[in-house]
C-alpha cells in the first residue's frame, strides 16, 4: 500500500505517544490522593472536598482546521468545534458540564475574524449547558504568522463518584451503540488537506459532489455536540465505557475502550461513512487502516451498554452499531 | 514623547479592549445563575451544586516570551512561567489551586523541547499545590512556522463564597503590600525585544549589565508562583482587593482595582525597578507611562488590606509600598 498517511503530512502520531509515555512519570508526581485515575483518560479527575462529588477537565483544540477558514464568517463554525472538542471529552466519564474557557492566538487581531468566532463559541455553550467565564484574546506577532490562528478550548464537568462508568464490567455480549458525526469534526485535517488540495488538486470553491455546495463548506461543517444525546442515554441505559471520537479515529478510540481479554465487532453497514471521508479516501488513495485510524468514518461518539439496555438506546436515537466479543483488543471495523 | 509604544510592537491594547467590550452581552447570555460576577475579574467564578463551594477558572499563556527560547532546556522555565501566568490569576479570588492543564501548539513536535516545558510545568504544579491532569500538545505544521511554540494553560482553583475578597470596602488609608516580581515574567516581551533586539541592536548573548549573565538569561528569568505568600497573607490578615500583576502593567492592574471615589498612591521608593526594566526603557527612550502600562514595574502582586493589618502583612513577607485614597480612579506611581 502506497497511498498518503498522515506522517506524510507532517504529523507524527508515533512520536507524540512517545513524548506522552516519556512524561507520564513527571506528571503523576503531582498528584495527590484527590486525583482519580479511571481507564477512560479523556478527562482529567480531581475529587471536590467534603462530599462525592468530581471535576473533570478536558483540553483541546480545532488542530489545522483553522486552516480552511475562507472568510472571518467561517470562525462561527469554528468556534463550535472548539466548544464540541472539550465539552464531548467531559461526556465519557458522565461529566455534566459547568463551565468553559477559550484562547484564540494570532498574529494580529482581526475583530471580525475573532467576534465570530465567540458568537458560535457562545452558541456552542448554551447547546452544551456550560457557562462561558473567561479566555484569553493573544496577538502574538512572530509566533503566528499574518493569517494563521490557534483556537484552545478548556472545559469542567461534574460527575458524582458513583456515576463514573465502570469500564471493567464490559462483557463480550455487550452492545456497542453510536452517535453519527457531522463529518470530519476537527480531526485530520492536515491529512485531508494534503489528500484533496495538494494530492488531488482541488481547492476550497471545488464543488462538492452531488450537492450544491463547495469542498470548502463540507470541510468546515461544525464538530457535533452530544451533550443532551449522552446524558440521556447514561439516565436511561447503563454505559459501561463511551468514548467521543476524535484523536487516532475510530480505530484508535475503539480499541483504547477495551479492557483486556475483550475485542470489537462493528458493523459496517449499521451506519454510513460520510461523502467527504470517501473523497479524502479516494483521491489520495489512502489506505483504509490510515483513514480509521484519523477519521471519525461517520461514528463520532460510542457506548458500549448491555444488550438488555440496547433497546432503550436505539429509542433514545442511538445507533446500533456493534458488539464486544471475546478478543485480545482487535477492533474489526469490517473494513480496516 | 517619541519612544517606542507596544502599538509599534504590532500589539494594539486598545483593539484588545475593544474587542472584549463587543463580546461582553454575548459571553454574559451563556451564564446562568450560578456564575458569580465579581469586580475582580481574573477568573470566571461559577458555584457548584450543594454548597457554598465556588469554582474560579483561568486561562492565559506566555505571549510571546517564547521567542526568546534559544534551547531546549530554556522551555523548562517557560513551564513554570506558564503554570504561574494562570495560578496566580486564582489568587486574588482566594481561589486555593485545584487543577491545572496544558496546551502546547508548535509545527513539529520536538520531543526535547516539550519535555523540558513539562519538567518545568510540573514543578510549578508542586510549587502552587495543583495538579496536573491533562493537556494536549498539538502538532500543527502550516499554523505554526517552524521552530515557534504557543503554550496555553489553564487552572482551576476553590474558594468558599464567604471567602471572596470584598473590593467594595475599600477605603481611604487602607495600605498597599506588594510582592517583588523575578523580572518581566511573562507580559510585554514584544516591546521588550523590540527595544532590546531591534532598537538596541543587543542580542540574547549580550552582556547584562553588572552581571555574568547574558540578556537572554534575565530575559527568561521565570514568573514568580505567589500561591503560598498570597494564601498565608489572606488567613492573617482582610485582604480586601488583590491583583496578579499582568497584561496592562502595574498602572493598568492597580487602575482595576479601584472602586468609584478611590485613587492609589504607590512610593517609587518602597520597591525597585528591575534592571531589566530600567534597560528596555533607557535603550529604546520608552515613556514612562508606556512602560508601567506594559510591565510589572517589579512588583508582581498587589494587595489591599486595612492599616491595622498592614504589620501583619510585613511580617509576612509583604513589602508596604503605598495607600489608598479618595480620588477618582487615578494612580500615582511617582514616575508615571
Amino acid at each position: 500500500v502506497s497511498g498518503l498517511s498522515y506522517r506524510d503530512t507532517g504529523v507524527d502520531v508515533a512520536a507524540a505517544e512517545r513524548f506522552l509515555t516519556a512524561i507520564e512519570p513527571l506528571v503523576r508526581s503531582t498528584h495527590g490522593p484527590e486525583v482519580v485515575h479511571h481507564p477512560s483518560r479523556f478527562a482529567g479527575l480531581v475529587r471536590l472536598p467534603g462530599g462525592t462529588s468530581i471535576a473533570a477537565a478536558t483540553c483541546d483544540g480545532v488542530g489545522t482546521k483553522t486552516r480552511h477558514a475562507r472568510a472571518a464568517t467561517d470562525y462561527e463554525g469554528l468556534g463550535i468545534d472548539l466548544v464540541a472538542m472539550s465539552v464531548n471529552d467531559l461526556l465519557p466519564l458522565r461529566a455534566r458540564p459547568l463551565l468553559f474557557l477559550d484562547y484564540l492566538g494570532s498574529g494580529r487581531l482581526d475583530p471580525a475574524r475573532l467576534q465570530a468566532a465567540v458568537r458560535g463559541i457562545v452558541a456552542a455553550c448554551r447547546r452544551g449547558h456550560c457557562a462561558l467565564v473567561g479566555g484569553e484574546t493573544a496577538e502574538l506577532p512572530g509566533t503566528y504568522p499574518e493569517g494563521t490562528v490557534d483556537m484552545v478550548g478548556f472545559a469542567v464537568g461534574l460527575v458524582d463518584e458513583s456515576d463514573l462508568p465502570d469500564p471493567s464490567s464490559m462483557a463480550p455480549g455487550d452492545v456497542v451503540v453510536a452517535l453519527p458525526s457531522t463529518g470530519l469534526h476537527a480531526n485530520g485535517f492536515s491529512l485531508a488537506r494534503a489528500a484533496l488540495f495538494i494530492h488531488g488538486g482541488l481547492d476550497a470553491e471545488s464543488p462538492f459532489p452531488g450537492s450544491d455546495l463547495t469542498l470548502g463548506d463540507v470541510l468546515l461543517t461544525p464538530t457535533a455536540i452530544y451533550v443532551d444525546e449522552v446524558l440521556t442515554l447514561m439516565d436511561r441505559a447503563r454505559v459501561k465505557s463511551a468514548a467521543h471520537v476524535t484523536g487516532g479515529g475510530l480505530l484508535g478510540r475503539a480499541r483504547a475502550m477495551l479492557e483486556p481479554g475483550l475485542a470489537m465487532r462493528l458493523d459496517p453497514d449499521a451506519y454510513e461513512i460520510p461523502e467527504i471521508v470517501e473523497l479524502v479516501r479516494t483521491t489520495a488513495g489512502v489506505p483504509w487502516s490510515e483513514m480509521a485510524s484519523t477519521f471519525n468514518m461517520g461514528l463520532g461518539f460510542l457506548a458500549v451498554v448491555p444488550e438488555g439496555d440496547a433497546a432503550a438506546g436505539e429509542e433514545a436515537g442511538w445507533m446500533r452499531v456493534g458488539e464486544i466479543t471475546a478478543g485480545a483488543g482487535e477492533v474489526d471495523l469490517g473494513y480496516a
